[in-house]
């Protein structure tokens, strides 16, 4: 992993730009022997002549063999070794709705459902009401109280939200009571360690207050909580890498993760040209951009082949406006792989390509998993990738005399 | 890193010879867009036809992104992890000019430099002083006496020298006192933690005696101290790998990290007929030899495409004249590269061929940066290369039954 550490001690700052473009799920395979995978049968004329003039190689996410989620994948992009860097996704959803969560508060996700009258859930997410109604329901939740901590209750989209628990030795090792099927029963919140004894029969106290409060509304009748953990501040990039990190994403989830470590969340909209938009106007606040592209890795996990290559010819179109910038570095990889083959997140390493004024050039000559193969960056973890960027933006002073 | 205790387990003493040729700075980039290196421009036939016969590969010295100086650069190609074992400057001139150093010895580095009547520096080399005068105001300052240490004053070249101090409790942790600037004046060495205090008294102590004793001297009316340590020996190449290793280098600065891990220091000339001659007759004496052309790197300093790439033809005829001693194993690297357009040591990684009856043939066919990332050792940390020079000499009993 980056050596933070030396990262400390060694970077620098300076008024030159990093952006990372994070094409999310970018990797794939082929449809048929013989074929290419998606990055492969996408026509992408910028992306391959960007190749040509940069450094291309493949980044594991965690290790080779490994699948990540998107938590770790996006923590060991910016340097983080995914292993020792935990969180859990009751964190990331409290801090990607912009929550102002303090250290040792105890979050979760939940889901409004629908129950039953013996009390089994018939649905997960409660028909998909609609935001509006979400943010109605997570009032009535908020006006809760339990003895000895405070309750947030947050709306994040439809029937999604996120739980804070505010108060005095909480703890996160609480299984969820999500059971992730319908026609059996929520489950109980269970302390994982002993410290968790407390902080479980205060969120079962909740759960069960919350079945009284929505026993009349209908169809959420009951909430499904999953992803407990305490909050525990990572160093930030800026400590770290002494950047001025800014985050372009429209996803609560990527932009937990990437307010986990520091960085400004800019507001911005749904498409690429939104964020792009959002880039060009930020451009001169901040010396390091991540720019989060989340519909390739949807269209994989639906298994949709024509629909992901189609979207990389999209971004394709997009690579000239950020040349414009000129940016020192510019970074286009994904976080991790999600084949349409495969309607998942895969452990195929990731196709990434580093450009600037002093990479050495290899033998590329076009943007695909093959050719980036016999790339002059080998294979390498994704967590030497901003070590890299920073030194090709001439961010870091030499190691030793 | 080479794991120092499988070494020391699985090494085995044997007659096969290892040649390590370190030139300097080896890796490039081009001067232009499209164009090719240093290294690819230079007409290398003798290299190139030894590339086809070898494996190759890149070498990071440290990590990917970190620009490495001499010192680690080295310690990291004989397998010592340059981040665990780390040596001051101080320490390495004192053992480069063959000085007998102790163990808890305190080592600076010095300038004789001129300052003016108010006490600012105006010439940080004392206008290059020759070595005769270097030497005998090193002998004048010898003759300072202060309370409970002996004081070494030796001279390196020119204007430069070492200054040694020997006591009980001493500390290196001290700042320079070169400001590396002129029009200001010299600094108080102040001890960077609390153990250097005392260290640090006596220090500022000799460094106003000195000037007392300098004052009557022109140009060379004051010294500029830096890069103080203690020294505190490293495990030798003999004790890991079992190894008798010989120093071909000219440079100080080499001699002395090479000293420090146990080698042999030969006496030998500036230039590579020399070194070659030194390696030929004394090539019964020893199993391991280090060649070091320091050029190379000095051209890619001045910036000098041209001169580097020139360097590298120079260094390539000599090649049969190293294979014609028949070493068992031969390996061409640099310790960091010094790319000509930017002047100065860099974090690219670094060109390896890796010669031997033993080695896996790959598709390379030139030696140049573009091929040998396609080489069969892959991009591999600097600190692997022993392991594998080790493993080709056949020195290396196999691990586990």
């Amino acid at each position: 992993m980056a050596n933070f550490e030396l990262m400390r001690k060694l970077s620098i700052k300076t008024d030159s730009k990093i952006v990372f473009l994070i094409i999310d799920g970018l990797g794939g395979l082929p449809r048929e022997k013989g074929g290419g995978t998606e990055v492969e049968e996408a026509k992408t004329p910028n992306l391959d002549a960007l190749a040509r003039e940069s450094i291309c190689g493949m980044i594991d996410p965690i290790s080779p063999g490994i699948t990540p989620g998107s938590g770790p994948a996006h923590l060991a992009l910016f340097g983080y070794d995914p292993v020792r860097y935990q969180v859990g996704r009751g964190v990331l959803a409290a801090l990607g709705i912009g929550f102002d969560l303090k250290p040792s508060d105890v979050s979760a996700r939940f889901n409004f459902a629908t129950v039953d009258d013996e009390g089994k859930v018939v649905d997960r997410r409660a028909g998909r009401i609609p935001s509006e109604e979400g943010r109605r329901l997570c009032q009535l939740l908020e006006e809760i109280r339990l003895p000895r901590v405070t309750i947030f209750v947050k709306p994040v989209k439809e029937y999604r939200g996120v739980l804070i628990l505010r108060g005095e030795n909480l703890s996160g090792d609480l299984s969820d009571s999500d059971p992730q099927e319908i026609g059996v029963p929520p489950r109980r919140i269970s302390p994982l360690s002993p410290e968790a004894k407390e902080t479980a029969e205060l969120v079962n106290q909740f759960v069960e207050e919350a079945r009284r409060k929505l026993s009349s509304e209908h169809p959420a009748n009951f909430i499904l909580l999953r992803g407990f953990d305490r909050y525990h501040p990572f160093p930030t990039m800026t400590e770290i890498y002494k950047l001025t990190p800014a985050s372009i994403a429209s996803y609560p989830m990527y932009r937990g993760v990437t307010k986990l470590i520091g960085m400004e969340l800019l507001k911005t909209g749904d498409t690429l040209a939104e964020e792009l938009k959002t880039l060009r106007e930020n451009y001169q606040r901040f010396d390091f951009f991540y720019v989060h592209i989340k519909k390739t890795d949807s269209a994989g996990e639906d298994g949709d082949f024509e629909r992901k290559a189609s979207l990389l010819e999209e971004v394709d179109q997009v690579i000239p406006e950020i040349l414009a910038l000129s940016p020192e570095v510019l970074v286009i990889t994904g976080d991790h792989s999600t084949p349409a083959m495969l309607k998942a997140h895969s452990w195929h390493p990731v196709p990434v390509l580093l450009h600037s004024r002093w990479c050495r050039p290899d033998k590329v000559e076009r943007f695909s998993e093959r050719e980036f193969n016999l790339g002059g960056l080998g294979r390498i973890p994704a967590t030497e990738l901003m070590p890299l960027a920073m030194a090709n933006a001439l961010k870091l002073a030499k190691y030793g005399a």
